[in-house]
């Protein structure tokens, strides 16, 4: 190819475009040539040397190319952006002498047409030019005051959330994770000393043992510390909630006096011990026993085989002193079921107690700044007076007594003081999510990568599926936060000694919903900051270790699912059982009620926006989807059971429905405690930015669960695809304010060191 | 309450159920009230009594409860199990002389009627016996032999793979990760000497250099150690595939000579220095400079500034000397895109050499064995021949000649260099899968936790929600062994030079496919694990830390299934634009067949087993999905273009539909290649169980996109629900073989160390 140079300017896309990736198919060779009639009548010879140009055996140099290039890419600087959307229109405007006869023209519009949409951005990407500098992000015109939203979201808790929030810019409170773990284990005690030096530990204790008496302060704490280190975390938790709680909830005046104020100064470090090698979800079974000598009135802690050591114990390895145990309490030949008793394991010069034997769990994924052991008890005596007795007594005789009859009853109402750090881990798990969050949002919101030509790359959170990645998990975290809150001061508030089920169910879901957002978020956010959230610095490595075992510890995620599905078929059978004829009917009609539903073509069809956003249209659909999961699984159950399957295999044969009606439970819940606290803010413009995020949130998990709804012909096919398109526009309309949204939860700055968060 | 003893034997159980909970509630008195005018005609004061029994002001004191429970387990053994299947059934039992009359026996049926579901799960409770011992697991007849199905995963690669399980029962190969970092680096940059001078280093190489010319068998040994150390498979990755790879793909003849023995030898550790901080994915606008200069027959390799340095790159930080340096070439003032030059990083003594500046990129979330590092280049001059001239060449007066002329063309030319990586870095992604997998399906093997008290407690594995959790991907793992090996043959099997297009497609494709595999199933398999999944000793938290970057390197995941998305749009397009009159009309019909099979009610509704089993039906379906998924993106983007959209706009507003069809696309590969594999399967009975693993990897992927299907009208709802209840059922199938389905894998001992996977 030789006489290259002179070719007529306005064939110059034409040429441009059929190399452009270096193959000139037969199909588009055909194409050129077809069209090449068409030239020749204009331009005589132009004909013959298109095809030259267009010989697939004998391509354009690469120098000859670029020259193409170049002299295109002079042309086009004098053309405006406008007018070159197509190849016809920018040959046309090349054509300024008026040499791209009316063929020409239609031959290369036949020609880009064949082509297709490739060639408008071969164009794009031939006449853009980039400019070099990346502008910083546009400070957007926000609808709200940070302000006022974080004043929202932290509600009557302020003062003590604000006095984390300096606290935590002490870089004292921060252990550094990356220490050997002996020294780390050291820093994180010493953290937990410096808390409780500051009043914190105690904070659930009453006032004549050095706290407040307030458990909501407590459990916030606990969520405000998990802005920082989260070994410090499970540390303060094991020591303060699980160890001092038990001892507060399940024993009485004189553990009290002796212990409770030793150990919210941590003067005490102490265990709960509960879980066991063998038996971590189903410690109703546990096989630590705790028989009774009335000889010299003393309890013998013993450890019958290997599998029912102590496990997981925080602050066992290392640091603990007394050890609330979980064992099998026997007296005169009877054994009353789970009992918790105090147990020195370790002599004050820190060797193990006399029978007592402890080792290492070693090294963990994450939380190596928590000193988890195993125990074994060898014939261990302990006084009779160290059995937490506020449930059960041991009289000196032997004799046994307690206010709750049935062991099993027993059992669970102990269980029960589990209840405040459920809703803790929950709170500290959702606070490990915003903050990975907050890290990716802000690294979305600078980062560029790709981009038309003619403009600066684009910033990645500008692209749909980065949004459509880290958006929703933001309206979740939100929901969430307000649920979360919400369960704190309804459990804060109950009267002392009340019946704590509601909560506790409350507590289950939410606890499992949490973590596993927590860890779904974290996986995202690590995720969507590409190689730079795989490095340490940028802390999402280190969310992620440490929160993955939050779906197991406090209760296995799946098992407490499965729990508050139960507890849900109990309660459907119970609104069934106890009522009256009139009741039945109005039951019966409103099951119908759900029926007649799914036939009204309006909820089934409508797409309007408006429509869609309702917040009763998704609590209706999420409620419906509650509701007829509880009588389908009911119903499962039953014709199981009718066929003479045991219970216990009839509910393995239906768990995953049970799983499933547990999620919707708790996704209802959330939707509801969203909803119900929007309702009470003042500031309307607040109002409003959460009132988009729970939309957000309601169409996202309607939009998850759309198979069931259309399978269930509550949705028709155009309203499930219009559910998704709104919510891909509502992460659009959210995107704006991502970053002030997650500064709204002011995540102090002292904890949030990421250099891709600054 | 004190005549308690004097319980009639028969009404034991009512007693027992009604305070079983503790709680004796208003509806539950109120039953049993109702119902003593009935047990009054019988007995005479019963009434009274039984009133008096179910006080809630005054409930049975524990002793007296335990007393309860006692008779009636006393009394129960001798009652065969299975009479005692209700309360009445019980009662009537339990009334050995006679003194149950009718009227007791309905009123007690109605009681328990009213009671529900509980009540037998409670007596189940209280009847049972569980055996203290836990029997182990039963072995299960396998309807195949595992040899001959390892026979049949190891295919033609036996004795690669042989080798290097033998080698990896060698401790010599596993460094240990708990090693300070500078340490861990040493141990592996050790083992990958040792690897080499085992000739596993040169393998893809040339024989005169020293390898065996096997693509092949490289991909298959950096598959293989993925069982073992994840450092170590990066560090044989950079080196042999990126490093060695460059030099042996981009670089002629003497760059062969000079160089690829002793990088196949490890006797120069190199580098692939592609990314830069600021060009992660869109290396194609990276920033890095290599000017020419004539006056010396130099290139000036320079950072512009810091956004430019190179990032991430692998055995930069401690021990690489000689780099592939990717930079944007100009000569003669013009600038033809980027390119690859070899550039001195080290001298002989280690330190970066004059004008380059080094700093490690720090601790990672894993991976902490390899060195990365980043480089700052400062006008750095290199000889001519330094550039990897393969595909373009400066002649000394500066003049540029590529034999492709197109600087993007050319740009994608040589990053098909990566395809290998790709295929690569999928198959070792998928082997720690496959570990993960095996360490949670032998731990839910053995493991057991609740059940009913008449049995052992349950291994975890026979619960339906932990199949749901771990069969599906050991089915996928299956899946995609196929494809990938399949893939990794038709790579290796090119002629050189051939047009790789197509399987860099399926590379982007199934690495991206694979490695989310991999994230999401180590994930489920910790949470599988419990706490034992958190444990360091169980193996699992190292490959979630070391594999979790997987979807990030080589390639994005996102970026990279959206290239594959753009990829079938331009097929499609083709496809529509090569057609001829009569193509077209064929192309238009076979459009229309799809809308046929939309309208098929066999397909539509069927829901007979036979028929959800098939693979053509499951095959059909994905190929449809996939086809209608690229109609109407194409649709979409047509639409948004002709209202005005920018190329570049269209293609964000459909981002989330592109991955969809990115998405189906690859699971439809999946598929197709896992049915040709077993099609070629001799043995019948490895054939067999291959074919229901089948069912159930296509199976899984309805369900898991019903949604979709019944959006389009494809299915009906009976026919998703249906799929459902199918998956429940292989994956019931499926689990007595689970066990010995890992095993087929033949994961070395040396590297399977888990405690919990003995």
């Amino acid at each position: 190819m030789s006489s290259a140079s002179n070719v007529p300017r306005p064939l110059l896309p034409l040429l441009y475009l059929a190399w452009a990736d270096g193959i000139l198919t037969p199909a588009e060779q055909r194409l050129i040539h077809d069209r090449c009639a068409a030239l020749d009548d204009a331009a005589p010879d132009l004909c013959k040397r298109l095809k030259a140009w267009t010989d697939p055996s004998d391509p354009p140099s690469a120098t000859q190319y670029f020259r193409w290039v170049r002299a295109l890419q002079t042309a086009a600087d004098d053309i405006p952006q406008a007018t070159a959307r197509s190849l016809t229109e920018l040959a046309q405007a090349l054509a300024t002498n008026g040499d791209l006869p009316d063929a020409t023209a239609r031959a290369l519009a036949d020609i880009e047409a064949a082509l297709g949409v490739d060639s408008r951005e071969v164009l794009g990407d031939l006449l853009g030019h980039r400019s070099a500098d990346t502008p910083p992000p546009d400070a957007p015109d926000l609808p709200f005051a940070v302000e006022q939203l974080q004043a929202v979201l932290d509600g009557d808790r302020a003062e003590i959330k604000d006095r984390l929030r300096t606290l935590l810019n002490d870089p004292a409170l921060h252990p550094d994770p990356s220490l050997p773990t002996p020294a780390y284990r050291e820093a994180v005690l010493d953290v937990c000393k410096r808390l409780a030096a500051q009043g914190l530990g105690a904070l659930s204790y009453p006032k004549a043992y050095g706290g407040r008496g307030d458990i909501g302060a407590f459990i916030t704490t606990f969520a405000m510390l998990a802005y920082g280190d989260l070994s410090v975390v499970v540390k303060y938790g094991v020591q303060f909630g699980l160890f001092g709680g038990s001892l507060q909830q399940l024993g009485t005046q004189r553990h009290h006096e002796t212990y409770l104020e030793r150990a919210g100064t941590l003067d005490l470090p102490g265990c709960f011990a509960m879980s066991e090698t063998g038996h971590g979800s189903n410690v109703r079974d546990l096989q630590t026993t705790a028989r009774y000598d009335p000889s010299d009135e003393t309890f013998i802690l013993h450890t019958p085989h290997d599998s029912a050591r102590k496990d997981w114990i925080g602050n066992a390895a290392a640091h603990g002193q007394l050890a609330t145990v979980f064992a099998q309490l026997e007296t005169e030949g009877t054994t009353y079921g789970v009992h918790a008793f105090l147990v020195p394991i370790r002599t004050a010069d820190g060797a193990p107690a006399p029978g007592v034997r402890i080792e290492d769990c070693g090294e963990k994924m994450g939380l190596n700044g928590v000193d988890n052991g195993r125990l074994w008890f060898d014939q261990v005596r302990i006084p009779r007076a160290n059995l937490l007795d506020r449930y059960a007594t041991v009289h000196p005789d032997g004799s046994y007594e307690s206010p709750i009859p049935s062991a099993g009853r027993r059992f669970f109402t102990m269980l029960s003081t589990l209840v405040g750090g459920r809703i803790s881990v929950a709170r500290a798990g959702l606070n490990a999510a915003k903050k990975g969050l907050t890290i990716a949002i802000r690294y979305g919101n600078t980062r560029r990568q790709f981009g038309p030509k003619d403009r600066s790359e684009v910033r990645i959170l500008d692209y749909r599926t980065h949004q459509r990645r880290l958006l929703p998990p933001l309206a979740t975290s939100y929901a969430l936060h307000m649920a979360l809150e919400d369960l704190t001061e309804r459990f804060a508030a109950r009267a002392a000694g009340a019946n704590l089920s509601d909560i506790e169910a409350t507590a289950n879901a939410l606890k499992a919903y949490a973590t596993w957002h927590t860890t779904h978020t974290l996986q995202t956010a690590r995720e969507a900051c590409g190689g730079q959230g795989y490095l340490a610095e940028n802390q999402i490595a280190q969310l992620k270790a440490d929160t993955d075992v939050f779906t197991t510890f406090e209760g296995d995620n799946t098992v407490l699912m499965l729990q508050v599905a139960k507890g849900l078929l109990s309660d459907f059978q119970r609104e069934f059982r106890d009522l009256n004829v009139l009741g039945m009917m109005r039951f019966v009609a409103g099951e119908v009620t759900t029926r007649v539903t799914e036939m009204n073509p309006i909820v089934k069809r409508a797409t309007d926006t408006e429509h869609l956003r309702e917040a009763d249209m998704q609590g209706d659909a999420l409620r419906f989807r509650e509701r007829a999961l509880v009588q389908s699984a009911a119903q499962r159950l039953k014709h199981r059971m009718d066929n003479g399957a045991a219970p216990f295999d009839a509910f393995v044969e239906v768990q995953d429905h049970l799983l499933t009606l547990a999620h919707a439970h708790a996704e209802r819940v959330v939707f509801e405690r969203f909803v119900d606290r929007i309702a009470t803010v003042e500031d309307a413009s607040s109002r409003s930015v959460l009132n988009t995020i729970r939309c957000l949130y309601g169409l996202h998990r309607l939009e998850a669960h759309r198979a069931w709804f259309l399978e269930k012909g509550y949705f028709e096919a155009p309203k499930s695809k219009a559910i998704r398109t709104e919510v891909n526009t509502l992460c659009g309309e959210i995107r704006p304010w991502a970053r002030a949204l997650t500064d709204a939860w002011q995540i102090p700055s002292g904890a949030l060191q990421a250099p891709i968060a600054q």
